[in-house]
């Protein structure tokens, strides 16, 4: 610019568009200058290794990321997950054993576990009759004599603490399209459950209900039944106020109503059946246990798709966040998992709070929960915020994912497809994380779950996988 | 304007402002010029009677209106509708018997009834075993033999054509903040059934089922379970994509949750159980004829208050639409049954449709249904139209209506309660009529349901209620 044309810019009025630090624009409108702000920031943040990835992706790979990710994007909307059964873990789950506990989230060892996954041990360890004081089961889980591993591993998914033994009854949800499987426990109701990390005989007495009796009830209802199409049910359920992670009210209800008119024709005692009938109405979140798996076994039959860097995984496990792509398979990208930004139940507060946890952010990944949001305004009286919040948060995740779904629609988007399929190249280089409501367990093992709120994950761990995936795909 | 002005006026560039008819605006556009259009209407429509009615009002009445207003809107906000039984008509319906058959809509003679109500008169003469065919029945019902009333007239509503007789199963529901009860049938379901018109031996064998073993079965596990709170349900459905009206499958899921734990309790032969869960299972309706008694006794404890111009009843008959205001006890104000705009069924068009009928427009008048569309973007699927006309709906009903529900909330207007208690005089002047949604009955009897839509009330009924009212008040 030379020195006129600074003299003229000078002696007009000056108009200022500012980017970067919001202040500097502030600063001029409290001088009485004229400014706007423009929300930018440089891509990846401006992490130079990032922007290398990113660069070095566009420039050119050893394999067409594009029909990769198309791939991806075909099975996961062709995807029909269905549940076809409810089984014992150890006579379904591959790979599972006695001396097994699987977990939410990425690998963790005993000493790096939270406080409820801990509690979650503890009980898991109780509840297979290993140990017969919560003293005896945590020096057992230090011993070395108990392995860990994720569900994960296992083509199963947990919510919260996800802690599944060896004879627990499982969910069954087979992807119809692709044959693969997926699998979950029952999800036992809300307060000191299991999942949220508490113990007590309570806990452990429901649980055993649970395996004697109502699933049981269920697997014999659904027998007679059939198959239940989870596609179907969650293309519902997204038309009457449930999203599939943290509201499934909705979901519940239509399960309920599926099975009732069996469950009623079984050879039990009437009490019985009640009792199980009762469990289901008592407990919205039923519904959790069964949009996880269906979730779980749309999103692997994307994986291992060479040069593909779709998402197909995203887990904590109160320690660490973790994702997965497709194209980089049994590769886990790292950070640390957040601090859930919620709404508490009476009596506790963000000091109480365990740090983000739960496989369940399986949902988000396959296109549903926090990324369906817009299709459940009355969760924020569950999670905080405002219905106009929700519709914020779906609209935002259109622009980290590669697809809308042709199945689960938003009636408040005009039928708008939900987003699904998340490309980690979008991700980071807008800085947009994906959306992840849930629930918020208390730090220390034993007490339960203390509230529920939405949640970011580490950024680190998209540019790993982005950076990882360069190294690979890159020419 | 003195010339000069006149003269500068036309000098330079023109733009209009046009009110009234809109084809001035569009040709002034056509010619190159600058023209904007204005919504606007004459308050009334023009209508002379109406004006000096809503003028007298204005000018000042014998009574606090105002005052009386507000006591109906305290009543019906207080009204506190609980299902506390099932009972046959002939025992709980005042006035019942055996020669008497209720009808939906304002009072109408056989000779003026439209087809579907004929056909359900039929189907209704039958099901009492007064006639062995069609024909016979036609014949009794012209013969003076049978007496016909409102549904209305017995503290009683019915979907659709809205036939009643003594011996059918009844819903009872008691608003427990005044004591005053309302019935309604059963739901038989969709597509050929007596309220549609349709009177086959399908439907009368399927009346016959629900009395013999459908409403034990209910009435048994009610009894069980304890008084259902219609109001503290009608709230959750709101929030689950319900409207209370025309889309139900949220309600219908709650009844069945929350009754089958009971049900399956029941000394009765297994698949009897199943088979009544199984109805309940294939019929999202269900709950409509739960929605429809708990609005009758919401807004019947507002009705005869003096001096208050809140409607307290809207209703059809097919031939005519009527609407009785709380300060005008027993008075109604009609005019013809407006024609449906919606959808249809494959197979059938508008041609095949009976006008406007039933008395399921109660859940507009005590403020959910058509009023809380907005709550239910996905009826448009049902009734034709986009999730914006939904919201549009509600929003022009807060024009009418004297309150905003504090208990039925609109998760996506930010949780405002719903637009409740119409004022006839803002009806009369803003032109804005109450939106309905309704379902279509097939003209000719015995058919059934062809479609369903919205449709629009004819603007006299109001208007003449009005000047009534002005008559009866003002000074």
């Amino acid at each position: 610019m030379n020195a006129d044309k600074v003299l003229k810019l000078f002696s007009g009025e000056l108009r200022a568009v500012n980017e970067g630090l919001e202040s500097f624009a502030e600063n001029l409108i409290q001088e009485g200058g004229k400014a706007i702000h423009v929300e930018w920031r440089p891509p990846a943040g401006g992490d130079a290794k990032a922007i290398a990835a990113l660069d070095a992706l566009s420039a050119g790979c050893s394999v067409d990321v594009e029909a990769a990710n198309a791939e991806a994007v075909r099975r996961i909307l062709a995807s029909k997950p269905t549940v076809v059964g409810i089984g014992i873990a150890a006579d379904v789950v591959p790979g599972m054993a006695k001396d097994l506990i699987l977990h939410a989230g990425p690998p963790v060892r005993w000493e790096n576990m939270c406080g409820p996954l801990r509690g979650a041990v503890i009980g898991g360890i109780l509840y297979e009759g290993l140990a017969a004081t919560a003293a005896e089961a945590e020096a057992l889980a230090a011993s070395g004599k108990i392995r860990f591993d994720p569900c994960h591993h296992h083509n199963a998914v947990g919510p919260m603490a996800g802690v599944m033994t060896s004879s627990m009854p499982v969910w069954i949800v087979e992807n119809k399209a692709f044959g693969n499987r997926a699998y979950c426990t029952l999800n036992e109701g809300l307060g000191k459950v299991l999942r949220y990390g508490a113990y007590s005989a309570e806990v452990i007495e429901r649980l055993r209900w649970m395996a004697s009796e109502l699933a049981p009830i269920l697997s014999e209802a659904l027998a007679l039944r059939g198959e239940l199409d989870m596609k179907t049910i969650i293309a519902q359920v997204l038309q009457m106020g449930d999203e599939g992670h943290n509201r499934n009210r909705a979901g519940t209800s239509i399960v309920i109503r599926e099975l009732a008119p069996h469950i009623v024709l079984l050879d039990r005692p009437k009490a019985q059946l009640s009792k199980a009938l009762a469990f289901l109405n008592a407990n919205d979140h039923f519904f959790l246990n069964l949009t996880m798996p269906s979730a779980k076994c749309t999103v692997d039959a994307a994986a291992g798709i060479e040069g593909s860097c779709i998402i197909t995984t995203m887990a904590r496990n109160g320690t660490e966040f973790g994702i997965r792509l497709s194209g980089l398979p049994g590769r886990w990208f790292t950070g640390p998992s957040g601090v859930v930004d919620g709404l508490y139940l009476p009596g506790f507060g963000p000091n109480d709070a365990a740090r983000d946890i739960g496989d369940s952010v399986i949902t988000e990944t396959s296109g549903i929960g926090g990324f369906a949001m817009a299709a459940a305004p009355a969760i924020v009286k569950f999670v905080g915020g405002s219905p106009k919040d929700a519709i914020d948060v779906t609209l935002r995740m259109y622009e980290i994912t590669a697809a809308e779904n042709d199945a689960y629609q938003i009636p408040a988007l005009d039928f708008r497809g939900t987003p699904t399929a998340i490309d980690v190249r979008k991700v980071v280089e807008t800085g947009i994380l994906p959306a992840i409501n849930t629930g918020i367990a208390h730090k220390e093992p034993g007490i339960g779950m203390v509230g529920a709120g939405l949640v970011k994950p580490p950024e680190n761990a998209f540019r790993d996988a982005l950076i990882a995936f360069a190294e690979k795909y890159a020419q």
